[in-house]
């Protein structure tokens, strides 16, 4: 693991998605940049000295040179956005696939060359827009792929958070300070930080592709460096229209991705807050609300389920699941076979790249006078 | 009343709406071009056929000349958009007020001169944008004014419907038939039947003004002659921004207008669906659900409220505190005083006037390669 | 109309309920027992002073001796339990149907007593147990009708307020007043203000008829002279089982009817404070949202819907279909000819006779060492 | 471990909720009676074969003698109810602390055996209650503790599920099986179960104790050989009443218990199927709805949550709850120091003694005439 040191958040949420199923261990990291700090984190691991490393150079160098079977398997990044190149790129590089956090990178050129050294290397990488993983998610997606909501028209996708409504950075908290730093983060702020889950979210359920958008954000909160809020119309290409919010200044707000897709013959609506529930609209039928683990779901979304209707599987579980197909197909890979297909499915550097164009689009329209901006 | 014969929708909710509170009575009425259909409507509902006339130009006429106490109070108009401006003018020409369902009227030059009219008669006038009559809705806008949200950010504001998802209009339904046709509804179709709704909503709940507006309205069902779904980006007076979506092929959806307004310190969430129930948002705070009749609300909430909390007041009573309190304000007119300042409360010309201004702009944005188009 | 004079609830309630269709109009009343109050009462309801009258013996023998077409068509009676009786039994014995609120009367030989004159008279009785009114509620007991949920198992009925949670009656508050003092309430609190309604949405909506009962009634706040809390387990005709329990100290709780029925196939579930929704559930199929005017319902439901879906309806709407088949059905009566059996529809004298005994019994069982009491 | 082998339900959830936090690592198990099985599954979970026993005899024998630190530092027990006593009572007798299944044993003999061995050995022992782990059920029971809703009068708990409709235990379906065979469930079906978590929950979050019970237990599914429905009327020590339901024959309910608690000033809401939120109602003041992580939440509920806001958690993350408590306890011993009070919390065998009490006494009353059976 690169990051995730004391103090982090996302850090402890990937080991924690890794743990669940007992498919993974830490086995070693470089969890600051700050030795020191690194290994404090690593002692309170629990792993051994010997595999807590200052840097993520040294990290990949030694780890390369253990035997097979006794080296770390893969590399999970969990840095700010500006960090994840570097280590992507030399764990690529010395044959380690790799799990990184979202957004890809920190600018365009990184995204072309981190897809190009995957492309080049063979190797596998998952990006954990971990929204995906929910098993009504997939449910969503099979659904649209079947065809049951006839042809796609309308996507209304919503990313309200209140978090930033205030200038938080200014005190010393962690995840603000470096999500508000253009050093750090990048061209876009919410836009990047939650806006590309949102767009990940409409384009992987609806199997479509967003072709033109027109955007306006806006930052709120004076002094602020990026923006903290947009509103983006979206066309899609078979033609369908589209609406895509992110805030985090939507005060009161937690964390409140959800998504309505409507097609000719019915509508899907689902909420992050309430995984387990995929309402199902009807023309001129009623309502169905289905429920993770109840009746005849798709494959898909029965394959990402752990226990029984009506215990509730959250945000864990769902970034579990990226872990866990990352690692059924990374056990495939090293065996030399192909894994299921249900399994392979997780994000990957290509989504990571539109992920990063998004962000690149919605700022260069944001500041256009020209009102569709294409994709 | 003006329209409302047997086999309209709109003009049996007038009826209710004004009968509910036993302040209005329906004396008189031309229901319908038909003469014949006219008669056998008010015969239907009891009126002597003396008072059942087979135009509203006799009906204007033949009341005037009754004598004071005995002649109709004000004439209701529940006609299709085209056929408001008629009975409006002559009503106002003839010394009636006038309770006129919306969009104001057919085009801008029509909405100056009912404006122009009503300002030179002094006569009172109320658009039945009825869903400013639910308490919670009053309750919003008392927050906002009073501040507790601190200063408006973002507004979200959606109206989707999904009874328009096929070409209802070959098959003979009534409703649909005028709403899709350019000569009876006017320049736009969904924009101007619903989305004047939640524009109106939009600015009464947060008491701002939409300043520039970007728009893309789109029809999906083939064949159809007006946009039937439309995506609106919205900047308002304070800084606020906003989106603005509206659609009839929303397939599954009922009638689901509902609104968030975000300010600095909390945010407001209604849903016309559950009417009685206004979320409210806090930064750190935790999330309050306010309700009709419960605990202390504001006086303009109180009332426009009639039976005690967990006794479900729906639809057809925030239309009547419309006329309820159309009724009062007329009723202190006829006997020279002012009215409670509590019941001076119902959308006006005004009102009727940005609601035809908002039609006119969101089609001009949508044919517009400019991004923003002034309100 | 008797009782509901200035500062009563329920008066104001048949009223709004009686007027919304047009088909019944308030012609004259006995508002108070305090002449003075009864006819400042009428004045305000715009009645001729000569059809306010200062008692109901006044008002129903006045009102015998006009013409027929311009006498009272029936009598509503408002008053609080204890005052049912008189008005009631001098009605029928005068020959003018009634429509009476519940609990039908103040004790069983009363009961027996009106039931007698109901049938002697072939005179209509209706009583407002108006939450049976709403649409979703005809739907439920449809679909049990038909089959649909197989065998009934297992129901329980829930109706918690909170509004006497401390000593209201002490206050001047005139609804708690009169329903917290053995004279003019009867035998029991809770259980007879709504605890009847609970044990008649169960039987209405199930079709069955509850055998036995074992009931646990509490007075929660000092120095009240009646229940104002109840649980009770209750066994059905058919085998099932149940649980009813009704509260006013339920702190917080509005008015919180609700009810779920559980069959061999599915279960159903409904609240009256979200009346439009009515959850069905399945076996190992999707739960159903069924809506208010959404799809195919039964055509009780349909005929018990005023306005297209999404437009709530609510309490006074409900209450409204009582008044409403009972004058269809009065006018059919007057005009010799059988009614539409689907407006037959509405609660009885014998289901005040059902209510009564249900009170007698919970308030019997509560006293007992015995487990189990007939119904 | 013992039990859990493959094919099992709660021991994977075990495994899962032990994992979560890196707390915990599995090192050895009796994972089947049968051998074969045991090796079988013991090797799925990446466990050395010489780790894997035979029996659970085997297992704590052989644990015992390999050095401190490298042997096994407690024993979890995942098997049907009769099979809780023999390795529970072996790991104590031979120095291992306990974590359980629920309910605690097959009969209250075995019951105070194990408590006896409990005080008498000094372990820990823990009992999965695990739906106590979830932080908005710390919350309530901080809530009440600290005297925010007065004294508390009345308490409804449910705990309905529909898996049980048919007579799936006909089928070759283990969960259904040994829970409807009275030799390895023991003289209560459902209420054993899934009732014992009911009592436990409402004992936990109220600090109340039952002290009297009225229970009428069914049997509905023809064949059955133990209860799947028991509606009970409970009185508690501080004067408060409740009432209890459970069901496996709530034909389309998941897993949905759930728990209302009033008091003098106002109640509380929770459903399991909705983890993260707390209804909070006032005597007349807005509704609340606390959720996990949003604002000023007691310190045991913050404690017990991991991740941000909006983020859900789930089922798994409450059972881990119980581990993570029950790990630190054990280290802190292991140690030779008091644990931190606030993980000081996870369910006992006193817990475990009351549930067993709880089933003997609702099997008891079902059978009784007498009204009333002290707990």
């Amino acid at each position: 693991m690169v990051g995730g040191g004391q103090g982090a958040f996302i850090g402890a949420v990937h080991r924690m998605a890794a743990a669940l199923d007992g498919e993974i261990e830490l086995v070693c990291g470089a969890f600051s940049s700050a030795p020191a700090k690194s290994k404090a984190s690593g002692e309170a691991l629990y792993l051994p000295a010997s595999r807590v490393y200052g840097s993520y150079e040294e990290m990949i160098q030694r780890e390369k040179q253990l035997p097979e079977g006794e080296r770390m398997d893969f590399v999970s990044i969990v840095t700010p956005n500006h960090l994840h190149f570097g280590p992507a790129k030399a764990a690529l590089e010395n044959g380690f696939s790799v799990v990184c956090d979202k957004p890809l990178c920190f600018s365009m050129e990184e995204a072309y060359e981190l897809q190009r050294l995957v492309r080049q290397s063979g190797l596998l990488f998952a990006l954990t827009h971990n929204y995906t993983g929910y098993p009504m998610v997939k449910q969503a997606r099979a659904m649209v792929r079947n065809g049951e909501l006839g042809k796609i028209r309308k996507i209304v996708v919503e990313y309200p958070q209140g978090w930033l409504s205030t200038k938080l950075e200014d005190s010393n908290q962690k995840q603000a300070s470096w999500r508000t730093d253009p050093q750090r983060s990048g061209i876009a702020g919410s836009m990047g930080d939650i806006g590309t889950h949102a767009e990940n979210l409409a384009e992987y359920i609806s199997g479509l592709q967003i072709t033109e958008l027109c955007a306006d954000l806006s930052t709120f909160v004076p002094g602020r460096l990026l923006d903290d809020d947009g509103n983006v119309l979206l066309r899609f290409d078979n033609g369908a229209k589209g609406v895509l919010h992110a805030s985090q200044i939507s005060a009161g707000e937690e964390n409140n991705l959800n998504i309505r897709v409507y097609g000719e013959k019915g509508g899907l609506e689902w909420h992050q807050m309430e995984p387990n529930s995929l309402i199902v609209k009807w023309l001129d039928k009623p309502k169905q609300v289905l429920r993770t683990g109840v009746g005849d779901l798709s494959p898909e979304a029965a394959a990402h389920t752990r226990i029984p209707a009506g215990h509730p599987e959250g945000y864990l579980e769902a970034f579990a699941n990226i872990y866990r197909n990352f690692a059924i197909c990374l056990r495939a890979r090293l065996q030399g076979r192909e894994p299921d297909p249900i399994y392979q499915d997780f994000p990957t550097v290509g989504d990571g790249l539109r992920g990063m164009r998004f962000i690149q689009r919605v700022v260069e329209s944001s500041e256009s006078d020209q009102k569709w901006v294409p994709f």
